[in-house]
């Protein structure tokens, strides 16, 4: 295998992240703080190593093999994890190379879990790094899950195929062209979301780093309470909605650019997800006026923020959820794997796959008891083969698989077992905050065993990389041709 | 729809029942308790009941479709659980109507969860129908794996189809000649297993009723501390060679009757699932040992015993597993899906739903990584069609579906979240004990609240029938046309 065109692809955006790292720089400094020199030289590090990865490497073949594909897409995400977690380890906040890399790979795959316990008073640089890394890690999914994935085959994705990305010939710059276009779409609603939160009454300063999280469906804040910090429930309503654009599928921002709405609200797949959160919402409302945690406007707010947070996979924190209650808990534990809509910077298993499972469970239970109908499988109006059921089918299967296994893993690194649950789900489907008191959304997981954080770092990046790129990755196969 | 078909086999079904209601009233008779009365009444009224249904409705096609199949068979399960109920209702025992149809619903399908909490002290009327609920289960359960889910295509079945089996005017004969091999292959390895059990020290009755709920994997016991009353080492070790065999594919025992173990030992399905037991086996005994809850001999039998009454969906007790830590109860809880092989009297998933999911799962990780590579997938040397690829994969989906609401509702109806989801496992799964103290192997069903009751009666028919059976009824389409 060649791995020239591999090592230029992740030294050319190890450099990108050590010219990121310049923006931290810039605030610490700006605010009087010691750790712009952390933040300088860290860059000076990353982009060092990156641009002479880059240069080195540099006249590969522009052509890509599936292979190396796969082993490039992995490879990004591992390396830019260790080099964002150089400043965090060097910074004050005496943090250990585990939490460090944590930290890091929580805000690179956009999960949010933290292992910080004292955001209200830590300096501008560390807040403004994890949320750069929370947008960057965003933007990355929605390429990868626009330009990579469908041409992987992985998990049902091929069915997202564009015909730029037919010839592997194509892969490298239609990657470019979709990123491009992609970045300046995520930049406009990160902007409007700060803009936004600003005008709602957020210092300047909050409402940049919020808007970097909110959009990329992340859930970093600047406070220890989260957005529970800020009184004005405009700024919970903003990020309703951020959070869920977030999550809708951003090709569809395309049609929207070019001044037609009617492509996003038709699309089945964004319709099933405003449902299903309409249809949570209406049941936490109501668990929370039952349960008298909250009544009025505020139970509605709770409930919409809680739900879409979770669902989104952004794992904001308004209320501490995991005190409503039985049904509450349950419902907060499965909306957990649902996630947004494919294509977008959520989490979890995504809304499509749901209704590829629904449409091949209908057909057969219709075949069961009609076997001799013929019944053609449909997805927004295009046929659905038999292989996509399957890639999906088999994705849904890992992906629970790889929950089951973390969770035996975190409860035998120490968790209770309701803990492990709540976190194996949370960390797989890179939602952020587990389902009790001190894991949950008024918690952190700073006092866990490094054994269970290093477990988590591991499941959050098998989480994102949708399962299915990891066990290609391992199986003997895949190294020997 | 032509009713009679149906009405008249539930009708001989029932009446069958009512005459084996004869056989605890005898015991009673001879043991001088007054319940035999309570028995030969049931048995009159069944009797009377069910020979009437079968008189009337005589005569109507033998010819079967599909749909006068599946209704059949939900029918059967459910009018032979409530008959079954009548005596127990009707016992010195002051059970509730919730509480005897639980009882009655866990033996018939061999379940093996109780509410009775003084077996010690129980007539020997009762435990013997406890007892003779589970056997006849165990039949019903072999002949229905047999000769009509592969028919019906549920869940993958499809790939036992015999040849006989292929027109739906053969379905009743040849049932009725698969369920007279069974029934005498069934009755010689109960017959065998009372006898070892008698020989091994356990008192004639007792060896009896072993044998009946040992064989049918179901785990009703005629003492309080399940077969942990017995001290006897050969006692544990005969129920774990019975449990295994009431677990294997029935049809193989035809070759065995012809002489040849062969095709039995071949079988891949045979040698997962004894490969799985031992696997599981060596890590229970490893846990036992370095948590000194046992040493020796003792761990291994304590190891070997709980693994295969979990495995087989027997649930048998013979010491309280929920207290060997978390690794312990992480394993029963994975291992409580699994079940054995098909066409046996055990529960679960089945081993061959896991070897088709492995297979397809290989495929597709090959396919992904070699798109062009074309492979056939087999199954002990035959072709496996994607038919039954998809079969299977959906019914994983719906089994783990089901396990997931019946959580929910559990610990909606006010179960602990562990609790919930342990008794869901072990309902869903018709394994038995759950996974806490009160609930689990040590311990009964008898405190919970009546709505968990009827919840778990709910979730052990929906487990038995493979979920799809009971899915295909509940859509729409099965009742228009």
């Amino acid at each position: 295998m060649d791995f020239r065109t591999i090592f230029s692809a992740v030294g050319a955006l190890t450099a990108g992240l050590g010219l990121a790292m310049l923006l931290p720089a810039a605030a610490d400094f700006l605010a009087g703080n010691a750790d712009w020199l952390v933040f300088a030289s860290s860059s000076a590090i990353t982009l060092f190593l990156g641009g002479g990865l880059w240069l080195a490497a540099r006249g590969g073949e522009a052509r890509l093999t599936l292979r190396q594909a796969f082993l490039m897409t992995v490879s990004i995400w591992i390396v830019l994890t260790a080099f964002g977690a150089l400043p965090l380890y060097l910074s004050d906040l005496g943090l250990s190379m585990t939490d460090a890399l944590f930290e890091s790979m929580s805000g690179i795959t956009t999960t949010g879990a933290t292992v910080l316990t004292a955001l209200d008073t830590s300096p501008p640089g560390i807040l403004l790094w994890r949320g750069l890394l929370q947008w960057l890690g965003g933007l990355g999914v929605v390429v990868m899950a626009i330009a990579v994935l469908p041409m992987l085959r992985v998990g049902g994705m091929q069915m997202f195929r564009a015909e730029a990305f037919e010839t592997p010939d194509k892969i490298l710059p239609a990657a470019a062209q979709i990123a491009t276009a992609m970045t300046v779409i995520y930049s406009l609603l990160t902007l409007a979301c700060a803009l936004a939160y600003w005008m709602a009454g957020m210092p300047a300063f909050d409402a940049v780093v919020h808007a970097f999280s909110t959009v990329a469906t992340g859930g970093f804040s600047t406070r220890d309470a989260s957005l529970g910090a800020f009184e004005q429930g405009a700024i919970h309503y903003i990020a309703v909605v951020f959070m869920i654009l977030g999550a809708l599928p951003f090709v569809l921002y395309i049609g929207v650019l070019q001044g037609s709405v009617v492509q996003l609200v038709r699309d089945s797949q964004v319709r099933l997800f405003l449902y299903l959160i309409g249809l949570a919402t209406l049941i936490i409302v109501f668990v929370q006026l039952s349960g008298d945690v909250a009544e009025g406007e505020l139970a509605v707010r709770q409930g919409l923020f809680s739900v879409v947070s979770v669902m989104t996979g952004s794992g904001f924190g308004m209320a501490d959820f995991s005190q409503w209650g039985p049904l509450a808990v349950s419902l907060f534990f499965v909306i957990m794997f649902i996630g947004g809509c494919t294509g977008s910077t959520s989490c979890g298993i995504k809304i499509f796959r749901f209704q590829v499972l629904a449409r091949d469970l209908y057909q057969h239970v219709r075949q069961i008891v009609f076997p001799s109908m013929v019944y053609v499988k449909r997805y927004n109006g295009r046929p659905l083969p038999d292989s996509v059921s399957i890639s999906v089918q088999s994705f849904v299967f890992v992906y629970f698989a790889s929950f089951l296994i973390l969770a035996v893993l975190l409860s035998l690194s120490g968790l209770a077992p309701l803990d492990a649950l709540g976190t194996a789900a949370t960390t797989i489907s890179n939602v952020g905050p587990g389902l009790s008191r001190e894991l949950g959304p008024a918690g952190s997981f700073a006092e866990l065993p490094d054994v269970a954080k290093w477990l988590m770092t591991v499941g959050m990046l098998v989480g994102r990389l949708e399962v299915m790129m990891i066990l290609v990755l391992l199986t003997p196969r895949f190294w020997r041709a």
